[in-house]
């Protein structure tokens, strides 16, 4: 049931939108399993596209579709309300450009992973997680559909099942998860782990497939892949820090 | 050297927006041979997309990316000076994102025709043509180029050759030619043909591959399709008169 | 305490788009009071609105900004989640782009009605209306705020007065109430008025400032304007019918 | 006829947009006259000009519309050819919004300076300039003109005066000159100025009203204004050392 090896590191990358930079992907690339990359409708552009997918082909690093609701001025964190088959549509269209010019480059694109309030809204609401996995599967490509691991880890893969689509559970490095398996909101303290308890929680997944709560309870947490971020260099010290604890 | 028989006909369709509605899709499909279809940079989104790749599908319609520069207010017929990898970029993203989107429903995008300002930029500049045909040539699969059947036909071949792709060569039914094979200004009079001419320069076009210009004189015009307009109900009525004549 | 005499008459213009031409504004013009106008932000442009200005200038109609959730694809209509501070400046840049152009033409713009969802939400939401009147309560000039005649207007005035603006109240011509004072939905039946009915209610609210409900009752429904639809030309002809019977 | 009195300072500000951000606005706003606040077609939006404005309300800082083409991806550095009327309306557009957002909280917008290709366009195309000058004529409050200060201020005021408005001419205090008053190419050595050579060249505008050109050669310019950068950290001190110079 718990899944204590093997687990994978996955960042959010190629969010520059035209003059306007944003992260250090230079750096993150290098310690990196998985590129979730942005597809031009939260972030990303055409040339930041091209340059994310060299730049992970250069270092051997799977590439994942990033898309989002359409909301450039947003950066995605703004929840809207489209029709399904809205949705649907607005899926795929970002995730045949990122494919295609994967493609084009020789890389084969290989998840989707929705974002921001997009990513939140799907793991409260069955009816668009519906929307968004039927999206993957109607693609004419396999993609794996990476979501969160939560305590209904279960139901989830049987969702992802029901579509034929391979799920991709990710936990998340440096946040501190309640009892239902909920990341604490970052209103409340300690919701952002530090340094320390970071690698504690990383151990803790990778040897015993579990994290300790809030409250300290232990909660198994079935873990494909770690979502790391890459915004700073700071950021990137961790990172390397957990790859050290993963691959040592 | 002529090419007088088996002149397709191609349309711009899927140009319809949102809650704009543009063109009558519908009744133009059953009568062409080649769909070409915005890719959400100057028309088109994903919705449009979907359901215009569908309807292709249903009249065995081929389907080409007709991409443009990101011009979404001006409907891409305004010029805008772009880096050549920055153009390049952005066709691939279209094109990647239609070809991708056509794959879902087991088509295969045949060919890419650049639309409005930038296809008549990239007719009167050869840096900018070989731009757009750079980011057909680096596309993962082969694509033919559509491009303006004119007297430097034998020249732009050559070019295609170089970049090691096919050009598509086309004529315009209801436009007027000058002696350079260059059409005549909307401007001018006598620029947009009436219904007879425009079925006389079908027919020549078709038997003798050429066209009669303004000054009377014929000149040799190398076509493999005809490029007709789908905007309203009469000009529907024209496209299934040339159907008629091309395929009695 | 209702309202029977000086009902006017506002219709939503200005709602093209680049390329896309969306209702007859030329011929609704003459036959209204309020011209309401989008602001770009789920339709028009600056040339759009600018004619559209100079439209009603002709006419002597006065003129409102119809501003709306940031979504072009969606015209609007895709309820969004948006912080408070960026509601109010998104509306407060769509009113001072459309009053300043209004003042070019020696236009003074006079009220503000929210657009599609964000009307819509605004109804349903009381925090979310207090975002919009305090946007407009921050204005330099005094603008008044068009929103529902519902049965709860005497709780929309004491809000309006309360941020020191005037509410306009606006009934629907053609749509058919329910006990609550709200619209039937579109999607039951019965929820859109015959021609008959629906001047059969203008002469109610007119002469006797209520409606008949679905139920059959009597509802007092306190209304300054009536919301016309010109989106085509038959609709138009019932703004001419409205016009006539008040104003005959 | 030169003008070695009173240089102020204006720099572009307001450049970022939703999440990201660019500029020290902060930083540098203590030390200019001038702040030319960008309006939503370029970078800005809604939120950033309100705080943009509020920042240049406590410091006393005179604020300037700081409109652009329509391209946000290329931060307005990509020329478009846009008609007249469409370009005029599109600057009035971008005017009005950030002229009525200012006067909410009681500034007055003061002057329009072009940015970007737009500003280059204009200064090297005289139908360009007419239109720009026309989009300023036409708004309902004076407004400056801030255009380049080069060897032809004497026409470029003419033009100006016959439209009615008054001619704000900027010098670059870290750019080198060529003979007829252009800026050298940033592509050329020597194109951007040595902090030394900078305050050299600042002081000589101020007493002298005159540049050292490429050549060596002494040019008269004109200027109001100087334009500095506040880009990053370092850029700021040179803003500082710039004040100090003009304002011991």
């Amino acid at each position: 049931m718990s899944k204590p090896m093997g687990l994978l590191l996955n960042c959010d990358l190629g969010e520059s939108f035209g003059a306007w930079t944003q992260g250090v992907d230079h750096q993150v690339m290098p310690y990196i399993d998985q590129a979730s990359i942005a597809c031009g409708f939260h972030a990303g552009d055409p040339q930041v596209i091209k340059q994310t997918l060299a730049l992970a082909a250069e270092h051997g690093v799977a590439v994942g579709a990033h898309p989002s609701y359409p909301d450039l001025a947003g950066f995605g964190r703004r929840s809207m309300k489209l029709a399904a088959t809205e949705l649907i549509a607005i899926l795929q269209y970002q995730i045949a450009a990122l494919a295609g010019m994967a493609q084009n480059i020789g890389l084969s694109l290989s998840y989707v992973k929705p974002h921001g309030a997009l990513y939140n809204d799907m793991m409260a609401n069955g009816q668009l997680r519906s929307a968004v996995m039927q999206a993957i599967a109607e693609c004419h490509q396999p993609l794996a559909f990476m979501l969160q691991a939560t305590a209904d880890w279960e139901t989830h893969r049987s969702e992802a099942e029901a579509f034929g689509i391979q799920p991709l559970f990710e936990a998340f490095a440096d946040r501190c998860y309640d009892d239902s398996g909920a990341l604490l909101s970052r209103a409340e303290s300690g919701a952002v782990l530090s340094r320390e308890k970071m690698l504690d929680q990383v151990q803790q997944l990778q040897e015993d497939g579990s994290v300790t709560t809030v409250s300290g309870k232990r909660l198994t947490l079935v873990a494909d892949t770690l979502c790391v971020h890459g915004d700073n260099p700071e950021a990137v010290g961790a990172i390397g820090e957990i790859r050290q604890l993963l691959s040592p």
